[in-house]
């Protein structure tokens, strides 16, 4: 439902509005960049997130009630434009191993350009706030469903049941999210490294969409 | 090659050796017990350590050279035993879904009884240290290795390259690895979930084995 408009709602930001925006993306940028080196969400205080933005203590409170919920924005925003690339990819009318391939590149390079966001999201999947943890999750969570629904439309696992079109989907959405965390690791001097944690993920995949295409599911028990 | 025995080796543990074996094992459960909540190994100090063991500061070097030196223990001996009791079970001459099962089951009876060290594995695996997370994942190497030559023996999968024999082993290796963090994770008060995640972990690998068995080791470029 849109909501209703009103000459407030529709006005342009103002020099207040822009400056307010410019303070939440610092307080964001601040936050990454300390998580980005050997620290972790649950040590992260406000008092360093709001130094290192420039701005007081206090000031912290006009853009977000808690660290948590600036953590959970971080989470949010690592994944919003990524899940509708990936969907974009999916959307494409090509061969399966074409197909695989595009969305492993195009994962691994999304995940490469916001590296800060995903060493984040690496050290969070398993950290030691539960908060982040589920957040990350249920991130994860909606990505696999996203993409059973466009395995439901391929051809050779009409046969395959919705509960295991999510199994299916998740071991695709673990590989590719390990493959992401090898990469982010991946040595700098090692131009070799990166195409090989692609092409493994590949096959990966392939082996899974194989196994998925053979698969019964009343088989099992 | 055996080390050479002598009346100094082959003696009893003394009064003394006992004591300095259970300093060291104090020291080890005293970093589980603080890195089990929200602390990361990166923040944990070797004065919150002998604090929390009950010795003074110095007496942390009488067993090991550094923080990392203790760190890396904890690794070894997370996964010591269970890379022996996983050649165990897929040593018994079962059908596939049998071994699968049992698999699936070992190793999460295994983690679950050794909750502490796997929450520290499961935080530490894309944790603050990336000696931690090399050492782990060099763990993991091995354990993907190990199963790779077990799985050298399927004849099914006669064909498949020792180069896919281990991108096989490490889908399976992950997802087993992935199970056992959900596991970690479930909620006490809910009984279906445990089993829940077992039994998905299951399905999985047997889409991978049904995949890995038509997979040809030429066919993907």
């Amino acid at each position: 439902m849109a909501a209703p408009s009103s000459d407030r709602r529709r006005k342009q930001p103002g020099p207040r509005d822009e400056r307010k925006s410019r303070t939440r993306r610092g307080l964001l940028d601040a936050a990454l960049a300390r998580l980005s080196g050997e620290q972790s969400f649950s040590s992260l205080s406000l008092r360093e997130v709001t130094k290192d933005a420039g701005v007081v203590p206090a000031a912290f409170y006009r853009h977000f009630p808690t660290m948590e919920a600036l953590g959970m924005s971080l989470v949010e925003e690592s994944f919003a434009t990524l899940r509708g690339l990936m969907r974009e990819v999916r959307s494409e009318p090509l061969p399966t191993t074409h197909l695989i391939r595009q969305s492993v590149d195009t994962f691994l390079e999304y995940v490469l350009e916001h590296e800060l966001h995903f060493r984040f999201i690496a050290k969070e999947r398993y950290g030691g706030s539960s908060t982040m943890r589920m957040a990350i999750r249920q991130e994860i969570r909606l990505f696999t469903s996203e993409l059973a629904t466009d395995l439901a439309r391929m051809p050779r696992l009409a046969t395959v049941s919705s509960a295991d079109l999510q199994l299916i989907s998740s071991l695709v959405v673990q590989t590719i999210i390990a493959a992401s965390e090898l990469a982010l690791d991946a040595r700098p001097d090692d131009a070799s490294e990166l195409p090989r944690i692609a092409d493994e993920a590949e096959r990966k995949l392939q082996i899974i969409l194989l196994g998925a295409a053979v698969w019964r599911s009343d088989q099992s028990r």
